[in-house]
């Protein structure tokens, strides 16, 4: 990824011993994939989105540190094996972008809880005084059920900006691992607690496993007057399943950080279903990510130079 | 104020000894006060939006429940006196709206955060992806400083649902009492504070000692890049020098849910200033707000029969 030059500079000054090689191209944008790189023949710490096949071909290389916190792209198990047959450490950059996802899926929910949306559109119409319609409409954050598919850092971020409020939250994973600090279930008891939730947020990552998690049946589940959010990976949903649920009232409304495809297309009928919000894949941004990004590098080239075990760890 | 069925239900059926006389002009809202009203000089204790004058003619009244958190219509020394000197007890519903309020309040200020207005404009026109700009824009409530004016119950539940956030909060008040939970200053002091503020946060009742409070010189103390909301009263503000300030870009933007006048008149200019969002007296609304506007009365009921202190008595 091409950093802005603050970032850049804050880089090169306090990378030490190490030098710094620049991928010849470099994207403006962490989402994808970087092409096929010959610097990487030479190096043996990577920062960015390399490209997994030469990952794969560049046995010199010690440590992977990707500048994004989804993986999918190398989470499979043949790059694993690979990884770890030869020693080296993969890690991402999970703990920069918890909080900013976390405060956008809080910032989701209480947009819909007090109507913001809908006073929005009547100010930029008809600039009527809908006081009594809106506050009917109106909801609280309280005595309501959350249920959170997938624990990562973002969960475990999102329930702690939820604690103050007095809602019952729930968190659906893999497998539980007993250490999460709300009530947690196994993904094969999903269908028992979805027609409970208020609020579904699905911070699942992409890949294989995940593909059209949330599909027909599952939103069907779904109460009538709950709300859906994701700010996962867009691959997670069935968008047409979701659309249909939409358009049926099958579901009250949907908040979506993330689509498949992205860019999602101007005509794509989602952009323009009257209970289906969507930001674009802005739910990571923060001022200053660039900089937080090489401050948590540097962070972790320091514990790799002390032989600390490494955060944000993923292989 | 009327009552919607259910509430005025729950109302009739735990009244115990009390009769219910209703007045014979009822509103819809609570916002306005009623007409004066013959029934009152029958009533002992009064629940609604009475007329203050009435009230002074109605010497049998022992004890009124006010159906608003905001009571300036009754917050003046004459009537404040004649309360006392006859022994009146004056409760209001504080503890009913500090909670929606305080949710709304965040809503905002998560919603500029998050840049969720921008991409909703974008969602109803042009259907960019805009991530990008969106992503460089958005902001994290992380080590910013918010200023509070006002330390009421909305204040003091605002500070609650902010405290998971890493972020440095100053209350500003009439006179610190001490009891304060977050750092607080006396408003003679607020011209040192604001410039420090990256959020403003007016909570302020209506009433003439806070009339147009936020002044031009006021808003000219805050950062070109600080945001300003509006929770408590429209007369708190001057409209007229807001609007120069975020036309001039002295401020970033503000998030407004109270007016003056309300209902605010289409054509108004704040109304089509890009940097102003404006909910139409919302922030107090929520489900169940008439069953818990009840709900709160019976409690007080239970107090006053009790000879307990009333939780939110004001005079």
């Amino acid at each position: 990824m091409a950093l802005p030059d603050p970032a850049r500079r804050l880089l090169m000054e306090h990378l030490g011993r190490h030098s710094l090689i620049f991928s010849p191209n470099l994207l403006d944008t962490n989402l994808v994939s970087g092409q096929a790189d010959p610097a990487l023949a030479q190096a043996q710490i990577v920062f960015g989105q390399p490209d997994p096949r030469a990952l794969l071909d560049s046995p010199n290389i010690e440590w992977v540190h990707l500048t994004s916190a989804g993986y999918e792209r190398y989470d499979n198990a043949p790059f694993r094996k690979a990884m770890l047959d030869r020693g080296t450490i993969v890690t991402n950059s999970s703990s920069v972008y918890c909080e900013p996802c976390a405060q956008h899926a809080l910032a989701m929910m209480l947009a819909f809880a007090r109507q913001l949306p809908a006073a929005l559109l009547n100010q930029s119409s008809s600039r009527q005084w809908p006081a009594a319609t809106l506050r009917a409409d109106s909801r609280l954050l309280r005595q309501q059920t959350v249920v959170i598919l997938g624990y990562g850092h973002i969960a475990r971020r999102l329930v702690e900006l939820l604690a103050p409020f007095n809602l019952r939250m729930i968190v659906v994973r893999r497998n539980v691992a007993g250490d999460e600090t709300i009530s947690a279930l196994p993904e094969t008891r999903l269908a028992e607690v979805l027609p409970l939730a208020d609020h579904v947020m699905n911070l699942l990552p992409g890949g294989e496993a995940t593909r059209h998690y949330m599909d027909a049946s599952r939103f069907g589940d779904m109460k009538p007057s709950a709300y859906f959010y994701n700010i996962g990976r867009g691959s997670t949903v069935d968008q047409a399943a979701l659309l249909e649920a939409l358009r049926a009232g099958r579901i009250a409304a949907a908040y979506l950080d993330v689509m498949d495809p992205e860019p999602l297309p101007p005509d794509h009928p989602l952009w323009s279903t009257p209970n289906c919000f969507i930001t674009p894949h802005t739910a990571g941004g923060h001022d200053d990510e660039h900089l937080n990004l090489v401050r948590h590098f540097l962070d972790r080239l320091e514990e790799y130079e002390s032989g600390l075990p490494l955060l944000d760890r993923i292989m």
